[in-house]
């Protein structure tokens, strides 16, 4: 199966936006077994999409087309696909209920209901972060597939729609492949690729790793007819890594780090607050992003002044001015402080120097506590992270998050 | 001028290798006033390299190559402009001179020696970093750059070597793009799109919309020579725009929410304190992501348990009770309770239903009220979004900040 993808975006062109989507697509592609031969960039312009597309279809059996799904007058992508396929253009019931449930009572303005029209024979991908349905067109030996420009929809919508769909199309065509994730925290890309060598590549099995910043997935995928067989190479695989990477291993296939958390809390019956200073809110919001996190998470202080980390937490005035905000005594008291304030099982504080500014040479930028308090005691960490101030925000968050799942994994 | 990039390499068509090297070359081109319109990705391929480059050559004026220069068999790029632009392969001598020295006293490898070959015609690229020379042609009318595939070679090669002999070239063609985005909030892509109907493509201005989820993107974009005319072009357009959309402009170029926010409240010397419910600590996240923010932010409270609303920032027992934690009610308490007890100027709180489950019919998911209390008194907001829970609590965050900014830059 030969492959290529086409991207319209004008921002691409201006030099404004990285082309992280064609990259990604090629990762997942790639992963299916599939050849990807070319990556092109296009405009919003009709003749240079159209001549594209076309150039495409004489050359390659996929192709996957990024982009021009909204509402607006440049937004040509499916129009484009429908001519190349020669086809018309058909409205679909389901895109077009959902159109009126985002209007809600408001009319559904006339340029927007473009959206709910797709190439006849389509299957309509969901996007569940936007309005801009995705595509899937199969036709005379070819398979067109359309997917929206932003990058967080695209994602969405390749994993969760359009990938079960490829990856039963695939094995029409005679490809059958069995897929499991496994999530690690705490290995760089080169640590796992050197920890696994002996791993990759082996037969039916093959093994992607793909950075996903603050921690890794680790693709297995396996090329075999009998699904029995398949599913037992894919749990032999995962069980010898598994027992090689230990519980840097936190999560499987679509799991996150504060979901499997979330479970584990849930498990226990254990109840959670935080304390955040550096991460500012973001523990938190991690947290919450799990629906019915208000079983176990009770809520936080973000006690990003000195004041409030004494007044609403009970953090010593003396621990701040002889240590510092950023110090192993202040994390601890901010953890216990807040699990006492809440009443909370466990108590989980960050305090760090996120940058540009605010470091010196004993507390450079990237320095970070992290603490745990928990009725039998207060642990934490010293990490020094490298990055900007997002990345070094974000690895904090994930951090605490690995550091609670692991004390709540040990935990009698 | 009309430009497009051809990347060769396997690696991007692995999805190993992100191409970077495409967006920064575009963001070069695009500065010198050179229109990019094609990106295209290759493999190491001598047919289908050809082809590319021929059609290339066909529509653009200007075309660069990367990758492709190194000693290798697959290694073909050169040999390929030789064949498209019809000219022989030459020796430089000072490239071989160049081999030489790199190789010292021992025997250049075969192999390597092409690396001292060049179309006739061309102008060569020294590399300081690696021992790929590269090449700028041009003739009939047609630029080709080639430079090599290693980033660090490709930048500073580009920057020290083509970018001037590029100049020159251009200094005969002359035209420039002058670029400033204005960010709106609380438009659609579509209404924003009838909004600015008579505003599109005026001659030499052209307005591009990109939808960010939470906001929007409005590009102008002027083709001029002269760039104080394009100035005056830009900020015609501007003040146009803005007097049409008004405080709905909540920023220019790089410029976030929250940014912005932090900026009136420096100049204002007010102090900012904040309540979360359904946003989990996600609206701190987005305050704290500016660098120096505890200038003016004291920090929050994550006040996800009605006990914590109670015990933490003072919401009544009976308001909780007869109202529900998401009323206007409670919004009001929680704003002005964070308030009272943090000592900020102003506090700012949220509370709804972020989904999935929890909805009602008098409360259905999406519904969200944002609170902000000051000492002259307290405003709420009453929201119903849609989408999803991520959704829904990124839409009450901006909305959060979209509140904060219009109360600042009304206030007296």
């Amino acid at each position: 199966m030969i492959a290529e993808i086409i991207s319209t975006g004008t921002e691409i062109l201006l030099g404004k936006t990285l082309n992280t989507s064609a990259f990604y697509l090629t990762g997942q592609l790639t992963g299916l077994g599939v050849e990807v031969r070319y990556h092109t960039t296009v405009g919003d312009h009709r003749e240079r999409l159209y001549n594209a597309v076309q150039e495409a279809l004489s050359r390659s059996n996929m192709v996957v087309l990024t982009g021009g799904l909204g509402p607006t007058a440049d937004d040509l992508t499916k129009e484009i696909i429908a001519k190349a396929f020669n086809v018309k253009m058909n409205l679909d019931i389901d895109s077009l209920n959902s159109l009126k449930d985002f209007y809600q009572n408001k009319e559904i303005p006339p340029e927007s209901l473009k959206q709910a029209y797709f190439p006849e024979g389509s299957i309509v991908l969901p996007n569940d972060f936007g309005t801009a349905p995705g595509v899937i067109l199969e036709k005379d030996g070819k398979i067109c597939i359309v997917l929206p420009g932003p990058p967080t929809e695209l994602k969405h919508m390749f994993e969760k729609y359009a990938l079960p769909k490829l990856q039963a199309i695939l094995q029409n065509n005679g490809q059958k492949m069995f897929v499991k994730v496994l999530k690690v925290f705490g290995l760089t890309e080169s640590e796992l690729e050197r920890e696994l060598d002996d791993f990759r590549q082996k037969d039916v099995l093959s093994i992607t790793l793909l950075d996903k910043h603050t921690y890794m997935d680790l693709r297995l995928t396996v090329r075999e007819t009998d699904e029995k067989k398949a599913n037992e190479i894919l749990a032999e695989a995962e069980s010898a890594i598994r027992e090689r990477l230990g519980n840097k291993v936190f999560g499987v296939d679509e799991e996150s780090h504060s979901l499997v958390v979330g479970r584990l809390l849930r498990q226990r019956q254990l109840t959670l607050a935080t304390a955040e200073s550096c991460t500012g809110g973001l523990l938190g919001g991690a947290i919450t992003a799990e629906a019915g996190s208000s079983d176990y998470y009770l809520g936080g202080v973000i006690s990003y002044a000195n004041e409030v980390k004494q007044n609403l937490i009970d953090v010593n005035e003396t621990s701040l001015q002889s240590h510092g905000a950023v110090s192993e005594l202040v994390a601890k008291e901010m953890a216990e402080g807040v699990r006492k304030r809440f009443g909370s099982d466990i108590g989980l504080a960050t305090t760090g120097i996120a940058g540009p500014g605010g470091g010196t040479t004993t507390k450079p930028v990237g320095l970070v506590y992290i603490a745990l308090a928990h009725r039998k005691g207060v642990l934490v960490e010293k990490k020094q992270f490298s990055g900007n101030r997002q990345s070094i925000r974000n690895m904090t968050v994930e951090s605490a998050l690995n550091m609670l799942r692991i004390f709540l994994m040990e935990l009698n």
